[in-house]
């Protein structure tokens, strides 16, 4: 970022946290028991805590406090800001045990304590605000409202957190809310539930979902697709089991680095076995259960791999983020020689499948070269020189494919750098789809060998990576990339016949026949030809087949694509040849 | 059983627990200071336990053991029962802790004590021998050593083990050896290691299979199989977690009966989870995830489902018993109306499923309905009239359909009766392959409904089944029932191209591209056609495309099928034609 972007960013940061000095000060003065806590800006935005005591709020009450907002904006003159004395302070703030909390921190570690006041509201602040509110803060919009710990702990009080934005224009601020309108129609939570893909059960447990039929039929043929499009790629596909020894991880020395983020250990006899955070021990002891040749490698070891990850239960959302995934996974063994290729030929598959997808790459995805840090021991592996080659290999095969690609400094695994496939977002935000690792660390301590040319024990590179990323979060991204409307191939229903009256439902049934290999439903509800075409629109069904008595008579179909188009009636052999050309070569 | 089989099996009984004898005799002459411990009949033949002390036993030692009985045996009468008092078996026994803590407690419960001595061997015995020894044990064979705890405990010394078996007559014998032999040569767990399907790793812990390539090749061609077969006849497949609260298994009533078999719980924030033992729970979750109207009924929801067992490490066998296994599960909700008919249409897809992996009915399989017991409130769901019409239901379905079954008492699950599917083994025994259970408590406990023609709500039935089994179990039938040689369909590789000179190499792969669909493999190494063709039949693939110089100029194949058969040479038309026809049709 220059310094130029830097301002800018810092410049709305102050108006956003000026603008929870706002809406704290609208709050107090509609009720006035509530206790206005921290109010940071965040990105895209800022928040304000609260604690309202006995009072519930919702967002049936932003408008109002939003009309006071505007009120008192006008009131306001530029942020007074001066340093007050530990005891000064407390006496400002005797009412507010928040406020009195962090003053007793601050004075702990010697910190300087300030004051401001805009106007009329005398607050506690470490600075950082508009100089102008008048006119910088007259763009604003609350947007939800939502319950958050005091600083965050599940031990302290709940609070009420408000959340709204600000920006420096009416037209960025409607291109903004414009934007979270459509990302809210296109939430796959949301569609996912309207849609009937997935769903969660309390009593199953939080970050567990349930895939339906129409879901599992997603996801089934998408593993398909990638399995078979992988065979054809000379992977060996395995299954192995999605728990194990902890030893397994204490070998990998993954533990240290991902104890917290497993599941408890289980103790079955004398074992301790755990479920799998990742599959990559599994698949080094199948390497290991026999010798290998350097005429076997690269030898590519691949599996449809259900992995186990505690993630907090504030950071769970759809199928997203889960605490358990199904990763497309695969280990790659090479030679160091070879570890160049083995990338590119990942990077070529990687970029065939998100085609598949309908992934535009430089609009939807892009490729991050993630780094290590020879500075930083405790986190990454020690082994400079191995560093320097590796982060070498990777970033040659980024540009001698002409890959578009940015770097980040340390964001490499423990064991090696890595290339992410950083997928957009329907809030364009970036989020890592897939990764490619270059592993020089594992190969060690698993004591991985093959026999080279002169019959002398080597040790190999592995390459850790994905093809289609985890199926949950992939289906996540698939559903608001397409707002639910599936390419015709993916569809869960790829077709609905419907029938006008009830004497066309035999021929119906004999269009259904000849439907061989797509998924086709009748609808013969007794419901109105328009609802039912209405309900399958709904449902994001690609093709609907009208059949009524001319269709009948003619022996044809009268095609209505989901988009509204009509496509007028064609016989069935035409019908079929569109259903073929809508299925990715294979 | 009637009464003279009974007395024939009572009779092999007494001749192989005498054998137990004459081995215990034979063993304490050539050891002295060996201690026996027990020596009972089990089916099929007999073992007997020993302390051997410091001295270690092998498998080599038998011949020497056999002979030192043949010995004995000359020199035995009939055996000499006499009924004796505590201190005389004490003193008789005093060199032998194994009998004085038998004897001790055999006093504690007040029995009578025993001994015996058919000639020069004092035993301590409750008794039911051989009338006429140097007759009766004549035909007898030690088999194998093993370890094996006293009294069962892994708290006691580990003792050895020597089992053998006894026949009345030496034809007998050899065909039981002869069997022995081919079930060792067929056993999976051998073949698995042969033919390279799945391997154990102690990292990874015990009861935990990974499949190979290979292994999983058949695992998808029966899983993409049966996934499909089941879609078509109207089953809607999910995938859910394999692991849930507690709560599930407490609702579901399961707790109490399989708390001991399940996995430890894990504690993550408040919840307690535990991977699944099964699937149902999870599946009522998706059900009751809507609402349903009659007309949905019956409504099959299947799953390809992972699930968990704690089986005790003394039980676990190969494939056959695992600590982790995927079955093919489905519960169908319907009415008790309906409940008949989807249990006919279930059994006419488990015939279908069994048909095309190649088991006939009859020889391979049977029908077993397994009842509940009306007395027992404990084990069973105490509702005798549910009882009576769900086990009533299952036998018209089993006349109705003709199929042959048997009828066994205190069989049925907790909540309902069964019909098992009984699979021989190569060993001629019986193991439960799939079970269909008639359910009519889990929709009790889980509140299940559905809204009836009058728009009222009703309490289906639920029935459990599966169709193909647990992959793990089924693939382990296969491989000893086809002795590694999988039906061409199933076979990991189909085919293998084997150049006969390096001239050939490029001919052979466009053979190769031309077998589309077809596992092919072409083995280019230097090795001669001959070594090439043994390795092929060794690890049973189904054909050999031998090409030389003449296949190549007529554009053809030699082809070799793995009994040996030499089909002569034809074109690849007519060899696609073969596989083809080798395939289900579906």
């Amino acid at each position: 970022m220059n310094k130029e972007m830097k301002n800018q960013v810092d410049n709305l940061n102050n108006i956003r946290h000026s603008c929870a000095h706002l809406l704290a000060a609208a709050v107090l003065e509609l009720w006035p028991g509530a206790k206005n806590a921290i109010g940071p800006s965040i990105e895209d935005g800022f928040y304000q805590d609260f604690d309202f005591g006995a009072v519930k709020i919702s967002e049936a009450d932003l408008p109002e406090i939003e009309k006071k907002m505007q009120e008192l904006l006008q009131t306001w003159g530029s942020f007074a800001t001066k340093e007050v004395s530990i005891e000064e302070a407390k006496k400002d703030f005797a009412w507010n045990q928040y406020k009195l909390e962090l003053i007793e921190e601050f004075a702990k570690e010697g910190k300087t304590i300030t004051e401001n006041n805009p106007g009329n509201f005398l607050d506690l602040c470490k600075g950082g605000h508009s100089e102008n509110p008048k006119e910088d803060l007259k763009y604003f919009k609350l947007l939800s409202v939502a319950g958050a710990y005091w600083r965050g702990s599940e031990k302290n009080k709940m609070l009420t957190r408000i959340y709204g934005t600000c920006f420096l224009s009416q037209k960025e601020l409607d291109e903004h809310l414009a934007m979270l309108e459509e990302a809210k129609k296109r939430d796959h939570r949301k569609l996912g539930k309207e849609l009937g893909l997935f769903v969660f059960s309390d009593l199953v447990g939080a970050g567990l979902p349930l895939l339906t039929a129409k879901g599992t039929t997603v996801r089934r043929v998408l593993e398909r697709f990638v399995v078979d499009e992988e065979i054809k790629r000379g992977y060996q596909h395995v299954i192995t089991p999605p728990l194990g020894k902890v030893d397994l991880y204490k070998v990998s020395g993954h533990y240290p680095y991902y104890k917290d983020t497993m599941y408890p250990s289980m103790k079955v006899d004398e074992d301790e076995l755990i479920l799998r955070p990742m599959t990559c021990p599994h698949h080094f002891m199948l390497y290991k259960s026999e010798p290998h040749s350097y005429k076997e490698l690269p030898l590519r070891i691949a599996e449809i791999s259900p992995q186990f990850r505690y993630e907090k239960s504030g950071e769970l959302a759809g199928l997203m983020r889960v605490r358990m995934f199904t990763l497309s996974d695969a280990h790659i063994v090479c030679t160091k020689n070879q570890a160049k290729q083995v990338v590119k030929e990942v990077l070529d598959l990687i970029d065939y499948v998100n085609k598949t997808l309908g992934l535009k790459k430089g609009e939807d995805y892009r490729f991050r070269l993630s780094l290590g840090d020879r500075k930083d021991d405790k986190k990454y592996y020690k082994d400079d020189k191995a560093w320097d080659e590796a982060e070498k290999a990777l970033r040659e095969v980024l540009q001698e494919g002409n890959h578009e690609f940015f770097e980040a400094e340390n964001e490499a695994a423990f064991y090696g750098p890595k290339i992410d496939i950083q997928v957009k977002n329907v809030l364009n935000k970036e989020e890592t789809m897939i990764t490619v690792q270059y592993d020089f660390v594992m190969p060690k301590r698993f004591e991985l060998e093959y026999v080279d040319e002169k019959g002398e024990k080597k040790q190999p590179i592995v390459i850790h990576r994905s093809s289609i990323g985890a199926f949950e979060r992939t289906i996540a991204l698939l559903i608001e990339k397409y707002g639910g409307a599936f390419p015709v191939w993916l569809a869960p229903v790829q077709v609905v016949i419907i029938p006008i009256t009830e004497r066309n439902n035999e021929y119906a049934k004999k269009v259904m026949d000849e439907l061989v290999g797509i998924r086709a439903e009748i609808d013969s509800r007794g419901e109105t030809m328009q609802a039912k075409i209405r309900d399958a629109q709904m449902q994001k069904v690609p093709y609907m087949l009208i059949v009524g008595d001319r269709e009948e008579k003619e022996n044809k179909v009268a095609v209505r694509a989901r988009e509204g188009v009509d496509m007028g009636a064609i016989n069935m052999l035409e019908f079929l040849k569109i259903m073929r050309e809508a299925f990715p070569a294979g």
